[in-house]
This record gives C-alpha cells, sequence and structure tokens, in this order.
C-alpha cells in the first residue's frame, strides 16, 4: 500500500540500506513526532540504546553539526525539528559549528564562519524551538576538548581510507584531509571525559543517508579505540522547490527562514508540483503528489495533522484541488511561519549571543 | 691547511650545502663560542638577521625542539650549549617537547612522554646552565597557540608534499603525517601573536645538515603565509664511541649524562680511537686524531682552550701521546663534569618541576 508519505526515492534508499546494513527505522514508540510517525526518518543503526535510554531515562547525547557557509532554509529547518524533539529527553544536544572544514574545504576565514554561524544558524535554532539550557553549540576551532581529540584519533586512519571514502588526492590540503577527523572527534566526544578518558555514554547522530561513509567511518575508528560506535538515524530529503536538489547556494531551489513574503510568493510559484500539463487534465485524471514539492512542505513542514494533510493528498488525487489553490495554501502557511519566527528571532537575540 | 677541527664529513656536507644553498659559516664575532670557532656549526641560512639583532640588541628567538624518547647523551649536550650561547642574548628561547609526534610516530604516551621530558631533558637542560627565566619549554600536546597554528597550516601543504619529503606512504598514519606540521609550527610560532596574527621577529633554529628538509619546507610554508622564513645554523655532529652514529637505542655508542663512573670507564675504553694497530706503529707513525671520538669529545665538549687542544692534537700525532694515556684523560674529565652535573641535577629539580 502507498502511503500518502512514500516517494519514489524509497526504492533508492533501500538499496543503500541493504548494501550497507542500515535498519528500517520501525519503532512506533515516538508516533507522535510526525518526522518519525510519517517515515521521514526511515533507517537507523543501532537505534536500540537510545530508545533504551529515552525509555529507562537514561543519559544520551545528540550530535548535529552545521556548516557555516550559506543561509538556513526549511532543509535546515527539518534537522531543529529532530533536535527538538530529541530535547524533551535530553540536555546533551551537541551542535559543531564546522568553521575549521568551511576554512580548510571552503576558505572561509574563521570570523566569517563565526557570523554566519550566529546570525544564520544559532539565532534561527533558538528561534525554531531549541533550548539554549539544552543546547551545546561551539565553534570547532575553539573547542580544545575536540581538538584534542582529533589529534589523537589522527592515529587510528591513513591518507588511502581517506581517500577511498572522500576522493582526496595528493594535491588536497592537509587540513581538508584532517576536517573528517575533527567531524569524527565532534561525534565521539561526548563518550570521552575532560581528560579524553572513555566515559561510556549513548549519542545517536540524526543524518541524511548521504552522510553515512561518514558515520561508517566514526563507527570503525570508535571500533580501534574500543569505545562504543555511535548510533544514527537516517532521514530523507525534502527536494529543491524546482525538482532537483535543495541548496543555499542555488536560492531559486529553497525557501530561506528570512526570505520575505515577495520571494516567497515568487518561489513557490515557480515551484514544480505533481500537476497535469492543463486545468482538464488536471480534473479528469488527478494530481501526482508524490512528485509534488509543495506537497513535500507540507509533509514535511506545514501540516502536522494527518488528517488535513490526507485530505489535500486526496483532493488532489481526485483532481479536486488543483495545483494554484495548492500553492497559495502553502503560501498562507509558509508566510504565516516566517513571521512568527522572525518575531522569535528578535526575542533570543541576546541568548544567541551568550552561547557562542 | 688542516685545521685540528676539520673532519672528512666535511666534503659530504659541502656538497649537500651547494645543492641546497646553505651558506657556510663564517661570522667571526662570536668566536668566544668553541662551536663558531671551531666551525662545529659550518652553515647557516639567513644568518644575518640574527647577527645584526643581536648587534642592535634587539629581540629575536631561538626554537629547538626536543624528542621526548630515551636518554640524553654527550650529543644533545653539545645543543644545550647552542641554546646557551643565545641565552646571553634573548630570553625567547623556546623548547617543543614533540609529545604529539612521540604519540604519532613512535606510540610514546602523552604521560610517558611528559615523564621522559621532565627527568630526562628538562632536568638536564637546566643543570647544563639553560635560565629557567629565558627557556619556554611546553609539550606540544599541551600549547593551544602552537596547535591552533599547526591546523592553520595544514591547508597550506598537501600530502603530496609530505610525501616526497619524508617519504610517507598511504598507509602512514594521519597523525604521523600531520607531525611535521606541528613542527613547522613550533618554528614559526614566535613570529604569531596570541590572535595568530603575525608579529615579526627573527628567529633562528639551531639543526644538524640531516634536519633541513624540514627547515626548507618551513621556509616555504612561511613564504606561503606572507612571513618572513627563519633563521637556521647547521652543525655536525660527534660520531658515536664505536665510530658509527651515536644514538640513545645503542647505549654503547653514547655517554648518557646520567652514566656511573664505572660504565663511563667502559664505554670510553671500548670507544674507536685514531691509534695504530700497536704501540710501535703509533710511536712511529702517529696517531690520527681526525678518526679519534675521543678526540671528537675533547673537541666538541671537553677541551675548551684551543691551546690545550692543540697539544693533544699534537702530541698524538707525533705518536707521544698513547690511546691509553688519551683514554685517561677523556675519562677524569667526563667523570667530573657528570659529577657536578649531577650535583646540578638535584639543585634545579624544584625549578624543573615548575616549568612543565
Amino acid at each position: 500500500m502507498l502511503t500518502p508519505w512514500e516517494t519514489p526515492e524509497s526504492i533508492d534508499y533501500k538499496e543503500t540500506m541493504e548494501k550497507f546494513g542500515i535498519k528500517e527505522f520501525n519503532f512506533n514508540e515516538f508516533n507522535d513526532f510526525h518526522l518519525f510517525r510519517r517515515k521521514i526518518i526511515f533507517g537507523h543503526r543501532d537505534f536500540e540504546r537510545i530508545l533504551e535510554a529515552i525509555k529507562k531515562n537514561d543519559n544520551f547525547a545528540v550530535v548535529s553539526g552545521m556548516m557555516p557557509s550559506g543561509k538556513m532554509h526549511f532543509g535546515h529547518k527539518m534537522v531543529v525539528d529532530i533536535l527538538k524533539f530529541y530535547q524533551e529527553f535530553t540536555d546533551k544536544i551537541y551542535i559543531p559549528i564546522a568553521d575549521l572544514e568551511a576554512y580548510w574545504a571552503r576558505n572561509i576565514s574563521f570570523e566569517k564562519a563565526k557570523e554566519i554561524a550566529l546570525n544564520e544558524y544559532i539565532i534561527n535554532y533558538l528561534a525554531l524551538g531549541l533550548d539554549p539550557e539544552k543546547v551545546k553549540i561551539y565553534l570547532q576551532s575553539k573547542n580544545e576538548k575536540v581538538k584534542d581529540l582529533s589529534l589523537r584519533l589522527a592515529k587510528r586512519t591513513n591518507f588511502n581510507e581517506m581517500k577511498a571514502i572522500y576522493g582526496f588526492t595528493g594535491e588536497t590540503n592537509i587540513g581538508h584531509v584532517f576536517a573528517p577527523i575533527v567531524q569524527v572527534s565532534d561525534i565521539l566526544n561526548p563518550e570521552f571525559d575532560e581528560n579524553l578518558e572513555p566515559s561510556p555514554l549513548p549519542v545517536v547522530v540524526p543524518v541524511g543517508i548521504d552522510q553515512d561513509p561518514h558515520i561508517r567511518l566514526t563507527r570503525d575508528i570508535a571500533k580501534r579505540v574500543k569505545i562504543t560506535p555511535p548510533s544514527s538515524t537516517y532521514h530523507r530529503f525534502m527536494r529543491g522547490l524546482l525538482g532537483g536538489k535543495m541548496s543555499s547556494s542555488k536560492p531559486e531551489t529553497a525557501i530561506f527562514l528570512t526570505d520575505s513574503p515577495e520571494v516567497v510568493k515568487k518561489k513557490i510559484f515557480r515551484a514544480k508540483t505533481g500537476g497535469r500539463e492543463t486545468l482538464e487534465e488536471h480534473k479528469k485524471y488527478g494530481g501526482i503528489p508524490e512528485e509534488c514539492v509543495i506537497y513535500e512542505l507540507f509533509l514535511y513542514h506545514l501540516i502536522l495533522d494527518d488528517k488535513e494533510l490526507k485530505e489535500i493528498y486526496e483532493s488532489c488525487k481526485r483532481g479536486e484541488l488543483t495545483c494554484g489553490k495548492c500553492k497559495k495554501i502553502a503560501y498562507n502557511k509558509v508566510v504565516e511561519f516566517l513571521k512568527e519566527l522572525k518575531e522569535r528571532r528578535d526575542e533570543v537575540l541576546d541568548k544567541a549571543l551568550e552561547l557562542i
């Protein structure tokens, strides 16, 4: 049976999952959370440990890094929603800002990275509802423990391994080669105490499936230093507004969290839908919500009530709901959401400045 | 003219010097210092900058690292003698302890490295006369500025360059590949302020000529980040007691600064000399001090008075001074020296503990 929240990409995901031993996410304990209920988080490794920690009210940590480049869009918001889910159960939400990687791989200065992290990401993270008491946001370049851990873990891998995973060449600068080790350290950091002695703690990393090679490296290195490999969950991605990949560097593909209503209007009205060629055909054959990025906006972000979403899905399928109407619904919801978010941003500004 | 302090190795050195643009050390300003006067320090790059700083009483820095493995011997003492020369003119004598490199390349734990650095090296450094107010001894692993600098400089080199200089392979652990960058940072560190902004200061690095590839990498990276490449001086090495290389890991090749008189006696009486096969031949043809490691002990360490040294040299050449007599002189001088050093070690212990 095709559920309203299954998309054709599922099939590709399944191949990757089988190949690398990622299990299907079939836990029903958290179905209140739409990203679980709708299988947007569809895979995991060792999530049982996290589930057990939550059930027993035990300590566990979540790690979710950010790259301080570009502007924050709805794709990023989904990760914040996941972190908000976890902060109900733990105050160990680690958010490393990858300013070292930005410096090595993208030539972004440390000053610039900090500015982007603060103004574009951290303020939005708090405005979206992350609790400043529960998140541990840090710049990689300023975290002595993470840097020291990465210097130690560097002993546990070699250039051949980095080359095989990341495609580095002999010309890649050594910093860039080192960047994944810092990221491994970000993830394993909660499993070490201040003296870099192992201090067991379940850790979960919510990532897209494209990040799995990195999770595998992290797990391999964890085993080499005899600590428990971190758990991970895998979410699918909303596509870009034009149907391809959503990208900060292509503004037409994403709605940014700071877009004005005028810009939102333009972007939504250009977005790729599942509508038919003509209005007549649409009414006759019905739309294809599975191919519609507007529908994805509802599914991931704008309509959390399943009944409401199902009505839209079926109304589209029956050809009753036209793309024009549907886009108007989406536009209104996005603009309302961004308006409230903007107000929240003003409220959290001082807190955000304190965090970094 | 063959001076009493020229050895056959000079010729090899000259080839290397020409190939890589190292200049002969022909400054006569510091001939009070026997290592200069006797051309044991025989080459340099850009020493003029240091000379000028000394003459103008300007600030400059000296960097001389130590690898915390094995025991300290007379070969190491020579480097301390050089640092003692410089501390008359500057209080910026940087002594990095390469505990990161020891960890990556030799699998020595940080605890062990610190213990060796303290007990074997730092105590002897102070006992030999380094002024604790003028030396800045630090563990690489604990120096945030040097670590941060190395993370930045890592952007300025790549695996191909490291491979070409150090012979690394794809199997070399990434820490080991990173180690030379930390060493580059040790050397360039005095040229940066606490915010890692360039802050011009002449720096000199006294090394053996085998370390020149590393100096060249350092100079290249300095140019890439637009700071002045450090100056360097090149010293020759005393040979091991058996005529080959002196090595901490081969106790029979070196007199350790903590050897007992009994051990010193054994080592000296087994040492390779420039004596002839038989006493008759020795008396007839004379000895060959240029081939004698006992003579090198005098030249480098035990006889600072040129006249006294020349008498020994000529007496040996004439066949009057036999190896037995000569070894006895050396033995007495070494034992006396080590006895005094031992007393000094007890005196400086507290100071040494404060430094690290």
